[in-house]
Parts: structure tokens; C-alpha cells; sequence
């Protein structure tokens, strides 16, 4: 890892992102196009004030409560998903009983069995890294059970075209709720589409994919996974009615111009 | 050029500006760094709704009455302006009897190299490209007197360190306007201290080099120089009262979450 900035840096957290990122780009995870999308998450972080707004917290108690709820959750991970926060999502993974399934837009061989690894390599080490609460035993058996899927689809997400569409029967196709960090409009489209629950993490607010969520939170995205995690262990019932349209609204007003 | 969505699309310029990052770090003349810094670009140009404020145009009236008026302008070229906009800004050089000055924060002589052959091959080609108003004579004696500096730096920039520091003695260090697209905040503050006027370009109205600058452009880079080149067909005076504090408060308020 490339030398960042000391940890009592304001912006650490956001430099130690960028350097993940750029790790990534180097190892042949991601393409170039991710370093693009990344700066974007930046700038709209930093207008965000870089912290995780009252509105992105309800969200993601939301978030928390249906995962916990669902039958069968699914976790899709992007090629800056992984870069970013493969371990604090495989945790979640485990302790939800959800599967992870790799989804890439710019689909090469080359890059989903590096993308594979790499998560499999993650997967393999956290197993050996209990968190407060669980035995060494019980917590190796749920993140073993956890399953990367995304190497053989042998399905295809309605309404999409091209190598976007693969997808595998067991994992996404199947999910009743699914969490989606960083998706790209179509994607998130048509798989609001399939009738699965749909929970967004977007940075931008009034993107497509943060507008077409079931619930959206605007946050960055190891910040959320973060929060997740001890939301998780204290998950609240579903609301029924939920109003995603006012967290988007409230999501919007915490932007601001400030000098940081 | 990589294939960019017809110019029909509402952001097909983005989707170009974007286009030509990516074949310049494929060319070798960027580094990746410069893929998040134009990512965080385009958020911020998408939050302006990807189009030139009122204030913007303001700011680039008052840039072109001030470099009509300056006795030895320059324009700072770095990776990202080469990349985006040197036939542009090549073209105001040659109307403001400007040089162009190199220089890049991340300092290879390899990427000065390629940067400045980039530049030269760019300012050769628009030698034969008189635009109205100029006789194809004139013209090529205008452009041919656009120096490129920036390949063998003489002096230094005070306050600075390391690499970055390097400059041309006949360039920078004796601008009396310097004209500075997507300057980082260290050297536009170095630049300040040297007593030049420095006329920034940067989207993000709150970044250092915006607040630093003598006049503050927030604008997306190619709208700016082809409204700066035909400003400069009628500049106006230099405003001595001019209250930059104000057209930054101006950009920030120009800033929505607005649909496009």
C-alpha cells in the first residue's frame, strides 16, 4: 500500500480510499473508468462534509432490519466494491447469511477471476479473525458459508444487454433483497425490475440508481459497511412504510459548501 | 479516440472531456491520479448543471480584459489541460501574446517529454487554421510566437519544494498574469506570493487555488477557453474594484441537485 498521509490527517480516511483504489487499478482489479467514478464519490463525499449524515444512518438501520429480515439476501460487489470494502461486506455477509455475488460492468475473464481472488483471499483471512461476540468456531463456520458467486452465471438479469446481464440463478436472480453499492441506473433499474427489494449506496442522491432504490443511502461506502455491521447486531422490524423519497430530500440538504 | 454517444447526447461534451482523459493516460501523458482529479471534475460540473454560470462568464470577462491588458501573460499547462484543452487555450496564447508554460505535479521527464511534444505537435497543426478575423499570414506568425516553455527549467518557484518547484526564469517567474487551469492549492498559493495576478479555472469553489486566486473562473475548462477566446475580441478594462469573494459566493450558490 502506497504511503498515505498519518492517520490524525483530517482526510485520511478519504486519502486511504483513493490509495485502495489506486492499488487496485495497478493490480489489474479495476479499468481506468474506476478511477473516474471514484473522483465523482470524492466530490460529492466532500460536499457531504465526509462524514455519515442523520439521514444516511436512518437508512442504514433500514438497511439493516430488511437484510436481517431477508430470506435470501444477496451482496453485489463491483470491481470498486471490492478495492474499497471487500472485508467490511464479507463480514456483513456472514453474519446477514448472505451470499456475495461478483457483478462487474466492463466484464473481462481476466478481471473477474483476479476480482474472485482477490475476495476468496479476503474471505480466507477473516475467517481466522473473530469479532467481539463470536466463537473462533462459529465465526470461521459463517464466513465459510458465505458464497462468492459471479464466475460461472448461468443466468441473465432481465432487460439488460451484453455481458451486464450474466448473473448466476442461485444468487442474484433469486434474492429477495439485495444490497448494491456503487450500481450503474440500468443495472439498478432492471433489477428494481425483477421485484427484489433494492438497497442503493450512492454518494449522489439524485443519481438514477439512488432515485430507483427501495431504500438509498448516501454515504461512502466503508463508512456505511461500518455502520451496517453494528446495526446489524440490534436490527429494528422493517418499516412498511418507508419513505425513501425523504431520505433522498434530507440527503440532498446535507450538502453543503463548507470550508473543511 | 475511443467512440463517445452521439453529440446530440444532453452530456455528450462530459462524456468527450472524459474520452480525451482517458486517451491521454493511455498515451502515457497522464498519471492515474489525474483520472480521480477529472472524476471529481465532472461531479462538480454535473452539480452546475453542466453549463457556464452567469458569474463564470463574469469572471472570464474579467480574465480576458486583464491578460489583453497584462505586459507578459502565461498560461500554466498541466497534464489535464494539455489533455482537454491545448488547441483552445493555444489559440488565446496567440491572441494574448502569451507563452505556455509545463508544468506538472507529478514530474517525469518522460511525461515532460510526451506533454511537451503534445503541445508542439497541437500548436503546429493550428498554425494552418487561421479562424475569422486573421489572414492566414498573420495568424501563423501569431501562433508561431507561443513559446512552450517548461522543458528546461531555470529558476524556481519560491515556497515550494521538490519538483514541483521548477520553473522558467523568462516564463513563470516573471508572469505578470498567469492564467492557471486546475492548479493545486500549494502552488497557487506560491504563485500568489510571488505578486502575480493569478486568474484560476477550478469547479470546486471552495478548493484552495479558488480562494487563493486574483480571479476565481469556475467553469469547466474547454467552455471557459472558447468563451475566453472570444471575450478577448472585445476585452473590456480590468476592474479594480473587483470582489472575487462574490463571484465565489455567486458559483457556490449556483450549485443544485437539480435532475438533468
Amino acid at each position: 500500500m502506497k504511503h498515505v498521509a498519518d492517520p490524525t490527517h483530517p482526510r485520511y480516511r478519504s486519502l486511504l480510499m483513493r490509495a485502495k483504489i489506486e492499488e487496485a487499478v495497478k493490480a489489474g482489479l479495476l479499468a481506468d473508468s474506476a478511477l473516474i467514478a471514484h473522483g465523482r464519490g470524492e466530490a460529492f463525499d466532500y460536499l457531504l462534509g465526509e462524514r455519515t449524515s442523520e439521514s444516511a444512518m436512518q437508512a442504514t438501520k433500514e438497511a439493516a432490519a430488511r437484510l436481517m429480515a431477508a430470506e435470501h439476501p444477496i451482496i453485489s460487489f463491483n470491481g470498486n466494491t471490492v478495492a474499497l470494502a471487500a472485508e467490511e461486506l464479507l463480514k456483513c455477509a456472514a453474519v446477514m447469511g448472505a451470499d456475495v455475488e461478483i457483478n462487474i460492468f466492463y466484464r473481462t475473464e481476466e478481471r473477474m477471476r483476479l476480482l474472485i481472488s482477490s475476495v476468496s483471499k479476503t474471505k480466507e483471512s477473516l475467517k481466522h479473525e473473530a469479532p467481539d461476540g463470536f466463537s473462533a468456531d462459529e465465526w470461521s463456520r459463517m464466513v465459510e458459508s458465505v458464497r462468492i458467486l459471479g464466475g460461472e452465471p448461468d443466468g441473465l438479469i432481465p432487460g439488460l444487454e451484453g455481458p451486464r446481464a450474466n448473473c448466476h440463478s442461485e444468487g442474484i436472480l433469486s434474492a429477495d433483497v439485495l444490497l448494491v453499492p456503487l450500481e450503474d441506473g440500468d443495472r439498478c433499474e432492471a433489477l428494481v425490475a425483477m421485484g427484489a427489494e433494492v438497497i442503493v449506496i450512492d454518494l449522489n442522491p439524485i443519481s438514477r440508481s439512488a432515485r430507483m432504490a427501495s431504500v438509498t443511502v448516501v454515504d461512502e461506502l466503508t463508512r456505511f459497511a461500518l455502520n451496517l455491521y453494528e446495526e446489524m447486531k440490534k436490527p429494528g422490524k422493517p418499516d412498511d412504510d418507508w419513505n425513501n423519497q425523504a431520505i433522498l430530500d434530507a440527503a440532498v440538504n446535507s450538502v453543503t459548501f463548507t470550508e473543511q
